[in-house]
């Protein structure tokens, strides 16, 4: 975008004028207010704000921020959904409580296990086949799967002002990357199609893969072991780990997401947090702080550091881009 | 670059010019021709060769790939000069037969202790420090430290036919990534200025980095324990972590870049695989079937598959930039 000085007026115009028309599910408010004066600062050039094109990353944690993460995480209901698919090759599994459990709907049983039941159930439905074999099989149910309290399908309940805002931001010379504690490989067969995000802008948690050459062909191997936990103290690693340098934007909605956005927001020259809260139990979900998706040290802290907090029922106009 | 079948007479007839003036300092040849007519192939919208630009991932080896490896991988030297500049810290390391052999400069020591004994001196220089004060230390050894035998800094070894080759591929609509055996963050900090590749297409071995607050500062600390080896079936496994797609072309000179060319050409539609074989004593180094940087059975693989082999001697009219 502004590369030289001699073009910052022009483009300095042009910017201001596209303010008007960005973010229209965006109410006018502190919120949106706060995000169109930092992409003017960091895009004016000869300004104090300036930051350089290549320098312009913003990270995006996805369940809860950029789509809806209740009733459960989305991945969640893919791993049950898998479950139920494999188990009559598994007669084995009935004896297993863990298993029975998903199987027969017991929420009980599963929540006492916590994460590492969760993480558990993950591998075992995620691992033992192919990474092409395993894009095919989340192909199939993201484009047919429909979530519980709205009929949709799951990729329709991504936050249409959410989806402005990506596209404002690129529009302003950002690279965007989604930084989840959601599998990498589970994202990355849809978040082209859906956040207009590569590939290789998906950061998340992954299970190991094992290269070999089976019937004459390579292939990797997904194998039933944990490689990363993309969440919490994990994701400025990983984002150090991807993408090299500090992004000077970071949106989140969660304690998982507090990392992320003091790793950001500490670096040099200007710098931009935001926080999605979810407070519209009518058109989404009001929680915060929740067992799932817990919103509390992050939100202390949004406060004493100035970062943006986004009340949902209040700053977003629309929702979902199924709402008229 | 070329997207739409309308704009494909056009955009054809461009590249085809631009060929002629592209890799001028490639010898007309087999090998010449072979990148040529891949680069067409696939850049041409309506023909069978044809591949979006968003899938044009070309990935490239960087130690005797990108630039000379010889008489050892560069980032071996910034090791021993960073193990001599702690020494005076370290009294206790004169009675560490590794670490002495390193002060001593006995390379028949630490040629016996293999790899391990690499790693380690590797793991004790590289960490107990900050991730911006590594990049610091780099980026001054970097801008100082000269060649045995030629008398330069390491960032002027780099193959003028190589960076002649990038730009081509990137001015067809490709995304050139590094796929190193050598340390992520070490190349990271000047790979950008070097290559214009930046620190998100860099891939390499890594160490274990630790988020935590330091005197209310958020840092990176990197620990001396072992994350990632990204050299031999680890390249496969780092592409599809990083970059969560398959290659369309891969450049290497060693056995240790066989898995790469094999999980990248293995894919369906045009694929392209390509090894430099060092064999130019004058001008850079004669070796290949030898003890570091071995191509052996990648050699053997690339005939039988045809890969391109290129000659350096033959094929190169000129090696280093600095050559008039």
């Amino acid at each position: 975008m502004v590369t030289t000085p001699a073009s910052a007026t022009v483009l300095a115009f042009s910017e201001y004028a596209m303010d008007e028309a960005a973010l229209p599910s965006w109410n006018e408010g502190p919120a949106k207010q706060s995000i169109i004066n930092f992409v003017r600062g960091v895009t004016t050039a000869g300004g104090t704000h300036f930051v350089k094109p290549e320098e312009r990353i913003a990270v995006f944690d996805n369940d809860g921020t950029l789509w809806t993460e209740m009733p459960a995480y989305f991945q969640l209901a893919f791993v049950f959904d898998r479950l139920k698919t494999l188990a009559p090759q598994h007669p084995e599994w009935k004896d297993k409580p863990l298993y029975s459990a998903v199987l027969e709907g017991d929420m009980k049983t599963l929540a006492a296990g916590g994460v590492r039941a969760l993480l558990e159930l993950a591998m075992v439905t995620h691992a033992g086949i192919t990474t092409d074999e395993f894009s095919k099989i989340v192909e199939e149910w993201i484009t047919s799967a429909r979530h519980p309290k709205f009929n949709r399908l799951y990729t329709e309940l991504i936050f249409q002002p959410m989806l402005e805002l990506l596209i404002y931001l690129r529009a302003n010379g950002f690279k965007t990357f989604i930084v989840s504690g959601g599998g990498i490989e589970f994202m990355r067969v849809w978040a082209q199609k859906v956040y207009d995000i590569p590939p290789e802008q998906v950061i998340g948690s992954s299970i190991v893969t094992k290269f070999e050459i089976l019937a004459g062909e390579p292939v990797l191997t997904r194998l039933p072991e944990l490689n990363f936990i993309d969440d919490n103290a994990g994701k400025p690693v990983a984002i150090d780990m991807h993408i090299g340098r500090r992004p000077i934007a970071a949106f989140g909605n969660s304690d998982g997401d507090l990392q992320m956005l003091q790793w950001t927001t500490a670096g040099k020259g200007s710098r931009f947090g935001l926080l999605v809260r979810h407070t519209d139990s009518v058109r989404e979900y009001a929680y915060d702080r929740s067992p799932l998706g817990t919103l509390d040290k992050a939100l202390t802290e949004a406060v004493a550091k100035g970062w943006t907090v986004v009340d949902m029922k209040q700053d977003w106009r629309r929702i979902y881009p199924f709402e008229s």
